[in-house]
Parts: C-alpha cells; sequence; structure tokens
C-alpha cells in the first residue's frame, strides 16, 4: 500500500491539495483550494485537522497567498499576505500549529529584497516544512517506539496519525514505528465525539495499512482499562504549555482514568506544537457550535432550545502525563518543555 | 404540564401502550403492542428501555401473554404463558427487572386455581407493580433529594428517568423532589453513546419539566469536573450485585473521574434491582450489535470491516460509589446490600 499523503502543495498551478477529511471513511477524495479564504473553510470545517497538518497548511497557506499575489510593490504585497495570514491564523485559535506554519514562512519572506524572491522563498521554506514534518514524524516514532512493550494493546484517542500530518504520523506513527521494529500491537480507539474523528479517520488509515484496529465509544475506555485491555495510551497535542496538554475534548478523561489504574499516559508531539511560555491559564480553548453535538448527520438528536457545551479541546496537566515523545527526545517529570527550545530554534533558522 | 407516564396496560382491549422511545425528540408517538412477541422486539429495539420500565414491561407482558391466551386447560394455559415469558425475558439478559416483573406475575398466577382467575389476577398484580413503581420513585426521590445541597449542578448519565420508569424516574426522580423541596438544581446531562438516551431522552424529559438542563458528549465530564462545574454525580442502575452496580457503559468512567475529583457519586435504584446473591463475576453483559457504534442514522462512520466493541453496560465496583438510593433508605459503604431484602419480600408477598 501506498504511503498516505494527506496534504501537498502543487507548485505547478499554485494550489493546497488535501484529503476532505470530513468525507471519510463513506468517500475518499482529494479537494484543492487556490485562495487562503477557501484554505481557511476547509480548516475551520476539519476537512484539513490535525496539529502537525495545520502548521503545514498554515506554511503552504502563506505560500498560496504570496504566489498568487497581484500587487506590484513589496510593501503592499508583504502587507497583503500578512493580513490573508492574520485571518487564516483565526480560524484555530487553540492550535499553535498554524500559526507557527504562518509564521515561519512570513519570517523567511521579510528576509528577501523583492516580490519574486519572496514568492519564491514562501514556496522554499512551505515545502522545507513538509519534508521536516515528514522526518519529525519518523523521529517521534522510532523514539516512542521505544515505551511499548511486544504484545501490547494501545488505546488512543481522535487522529494523531498520518492524516493529522502530512504522512506517518505522531501518536499513530509511534506505533506504526513499533510494528516496523517487529512488535505486535493491537490499537483501540475510541470514536471521539463529537466529530468522530477516531471512528472515521484512524480506524480507516490504521485499517488501509493493514494494523489491528478495535473501535469503541469514548465512554468504553475506563471499563477496559479496569479489565486489564488497555497496555498504553497514547494520544497527540494541539498545545502544550508549561504545565498541560491542550488535546482533543476527551483527554483529560482517558488521562484520569489510566492514572487511576496505573496505566502509562503518553503524548506524542512535534516541537512545534509547544508553547513554551504559555500557561494553561493564558489559553481561551475554542468553543465549536451547538450543531455537532445537537444534531448527526442532519438529524435532530436534542430537543430544539436545550444548550450543549462543546469545547474543542481539553487540558490535561502534566502530572498525568507519563511522558512527552518529541523528534528531539522524550520528556519526563519533572517537566521542563524548555529543554526541546534549542532543537526547535536550530529547525527554523535552518 | 401533564405528568409524563411511559408505558400502561389498557385493560379494555388488552393491549400495552408505550411511548416508542427510539423517535425521541423527533417525534413524540404513542405505540400499542398486543402479543408478547412484539413486546419482545419493542424491548430489544430500545423503544422500551430503563430498569424499572423493564420490570414493568415484563409483568404487563405476562399479563398480556394470559388475558390473550386461548388455551382451554390450566396446563397448557399456564406451560404457554411460561414458555413466553421465558422468550422476553431473553431480551436484555443484564437487566434483573425484567425477570423480576415477570417472576411477580407467574407467582401470583400460580396461586389461582383457573384460567380465569389467573387472568384477573395477571391484571391485578401487573397494575399493582405500576402503580408502586410509582410510589417508589417518589419515595427515591424524596430521601435521594436530601443528598443535593441547594444550587448544585448534578451530572447524570443516559436517561433513568420518567421515561425509563412508569413516572418520575430514579435519578432524575431525585432531581425533581429535590428541585419540588425548593432548591435550585441545574443538570449536565451526557449524550451517551452509542444511543445518545442522554441526549435525546433524558434532555427532553427535563425541558419539558422546565429544569434547566445542558447537554454534553460523554468524553466531557472529566474536564468539567476539574473545573469544579460538576457539584454530585446521580445515575440509575440497571442490576445491583454485593459488589458492583451494573449500569449504561459510560458510568464507571464517571465514577473514577469523580473519585478523583472528590465528588460525590450516588445511584438511585429501587430494590427490585438488586440481585442480592450476585456477584460481577456471575453476570454476563450484553454484547450489542456493531450497527450501533458503526453508523449514525443509517450513514457509516467507520470503515466496512473493522471490529468494534459494544458492551451495553459496565460495573462499577461498590468502593467508589458514595450512596444508594433505594425506596428503603439510603445504603453506604460498608455495603451489606441485604440490608434491603426484607421490604423488597414484603412487597413481593403483599
Amino acid at each position: 500500500m501506498e504511503q498516505l499523503k494527506t496534504l501537498w502543495y502543487e507548485a505547478d498551478t499554485d494550489c493546497i491539495a488535501y484529503i476532505d477529511e470530513t468525507l471519510l471513511p463513506v468517500s475518499f477524495e482529494i479537494a484543492r483550494c487556490t485562495t487562503i479564504g477557501e484554505l481557511g473553510i476547509a480548516i475551520k470545517t476539519l476537512a484539513i485537522r490535525g496539529a502537525p497538518a495545520l502548521g503545514l497548511a498554515g506554511a503552504f497557506g502563506v505560500a498560496l497567498a504570496a504566489r498568487r499575489s497581484g500587487e506590484t510593490t513589496f510593501e503592499q504585497f508583504y502587507s497583503r499576505v500578512q493580513a490573508d495570514a492574520n485571518q487564516l491564523s483565526s480560524t484555530r485559535p487553540t492550535a499553535v500549529n498554524l500559526t507557527w506554519g504562518i509564521q515561519r514562512v512570513l519570517s523567511r519572506m521579510r528576509t528577501t529584497g523583492s516580490i519574486h524572491e519572496a514568492k519564491e522563498a514562501a514556496l522554499s521554506e512551505a515545502l522545507a516544512v513538509a519534508r521536516e514534518d515528514a522526518i519529525i514524524c519518523r523521529k517521534i516514532g522510532e523514539q516512542g517506539a521505544t515505551l511499548l512493550p511486544d504484545r501490547c494493546t494501545v488505546l488512543t484517542h481522535c487522529n494523531a496519525g498520518a492524516l493529522a500530518c502530512s504522512e506517518w504520523g505522531t501518536a499513530l506513527g509511534v506505533i506504526r514505528s513499533a510494528i516496523a521494529a517487529g512488535k505486535d500491537i493491537r490499537v483501540i480507539v475510541c470514536e471521539t465525539r463529537p466529530l468522530l474523528q477516531g471512528a472515521r479517520l484512524t480506524a480507516w488509515e490504521l485499517d488501509r495499512d493493514d494494523i489491528d484496529v478495535t473501535v469503541i465509544t469514548d465512554s468504553m475506555a475506563a471499563q477496559l482499562m479496569r479489565k486489564g485491555e488497555i497496555g498504553s495510551v497514547i494520544v497527540g497535542a494541539d498545545r502544550v504549555t508549561r504545565d498541560a496538554v491542550f488535546n482533543k475534548i476527551g483527554t483529560y478523561m482517558h488521562a484520569v482514568c489510566a492514572k487511576y489504574h496505573a496505566i502509562p499516559f503518553y503524548v506524542a508531539a512535534p516541537v512545534s506544537t509547544f508553547d513554551f511560555n504559555g500557561m494553561e491559564h493564558d489559553i481561551v480553548v475554542e468553543e465549536r457550535g451547538r450543531d455537532e453535538v445537537a444534531s448527526l448527520y442532519g438529524r435532530k438528536t436534542i430537543p430544539d432550545g436545550v444548550p450543549v457545551k462543546n469545547p474543542g479541546f481539553d487540558a490535561t496537566p502534566l502530572a498525568l502525563v507519563s511522558a512527552i515523545v518529541t523528534e528531539t527526545g522524550i520528556l519526563s517529570a519533572p517537566y521542563d518543555i524548555r529543554q526541546v527550545i534549542e532543537p526547535a530554534e536550530n529547525t527554523s533558522r535552518r
């Protein structure tokens, strides 16, 4: 089976191509966007989602805006691209990678002196982000694989796989690397309400790679832990602050239950996910629309007028996290996330 | 607003009338069944569900089978009714109340000497079960209400309300009684995957009674506990053994998270739910069909061929339960569930 690619830049026509993840597993379709407005909609509707993929989308988005610009002075050109980039950045406020990818390409553009040069530099930097993402996922996978014993059943939540990156995945990258190293790994994935990324995406991509995967509702995980059917938990992250891991809503529940059952709880996240100065209380958790909870495929599941809560993420204190696997090493308690600053700076200064 | 009635026996036409709960909240419809086979389907598809309502359905089902029987000898009459009752009993193996209701009416019939007398006795006993259920829920409500402080936000899971009984409810009965006693109570209900009884039924019946209710996905509860937004948890039960509470899948997760956050975790259950001799390891947890998890309203959410788990219930050890509210009193640690045997025996011998 060919390696799964989630999104890429088509330089000849200047467009961003991506798997429309809202349609999986019913249909597999490649969509394309040619404006940063279209890209914003794809991100807002979660056709493109997952922290590392958002970093990539941010980088590609700036390249797209730059290369399709018709401005004739550098100041107007750059300020227009920057305005587009700010608009894009606001589509997912909790995800740190989106802004990271945007800023990285903008910074590179600022080092150039002409529109032509800036357009070339933007594309080259965005493609570098994509290349690095693939390498980073492999490194996370290789390091994380050492944490999983042979014959282990791993619980995961949401999708931190190839479909959340350019390829391979972070949490699922660890699982893929452990299997590639000869270990017998089975996966239990929580469906991940409200938008079912676990059921729709993780099950799809693991099954495509012939990895043994079983889907459960989110509420079944604790009982499986109690029955000794879960050896480890591994999830991705949307943002790692100095005191907490922000990830898909439901992650915290798994962390509490893993702690209660003395099961290791791992997070796999590239350095671009780290918010080195942020603390949990600084972060605004995105509250998403009522319909995601109140209806399923157009059918009402909650009476009209009854309110819902729909935070996209929750925060898990680092005290509940056994280890964080990054491309530069494995962090554990007592956490000092600034241990990983240097490599990150090296990468972005490359 | 008129008091909600969930199921009842229509003696003039000998049929069981019930709210078809699979259609809520989209439409409110009263359905009727005239054979025990139809009743079995209504139970299997969860059109009728909830532990106390199943007790009532069992009692009504035996009355229906008896009263519609055309047999002419008592032996044939009784053995046919018994065979029908056994078939009905097998539709929900984990729920103890169904068999309890069935056995109660069968026992009463055995004390009679003629078919005519047995038909009268079956109806009279089934109607007594219904009357008592309403009284029992009020008693559970009144006793449980003392456990909830004023200005409390209560988390509940699934539906242990009027729609799970004949009226008032067990866990929701406690909430209704606390409100009737003048307390300011807000409710957070978990949607309860896979079949969304919390979103569809609990939200509907509380909203109908103008009780402040908000729906969340099951995975959000732990984070709300962490943020101090939940004061107490209260759920129903499908079976209480000497060591555990069996209730809707997801209950155990809430119990673990409540313990971790030092939030009281209450169970409200009539004595008919108690399995005085049973231990957790004796009980078979019903494994339900793949489609409940793998599709939503006809739309596939999991790739073909990927397996799911779908246990209907989980077991929560009594060590995680702060108190069990019954109609005869409130039990707490160290639990001796046989404290409630006497009243139960009195009731069934009445």
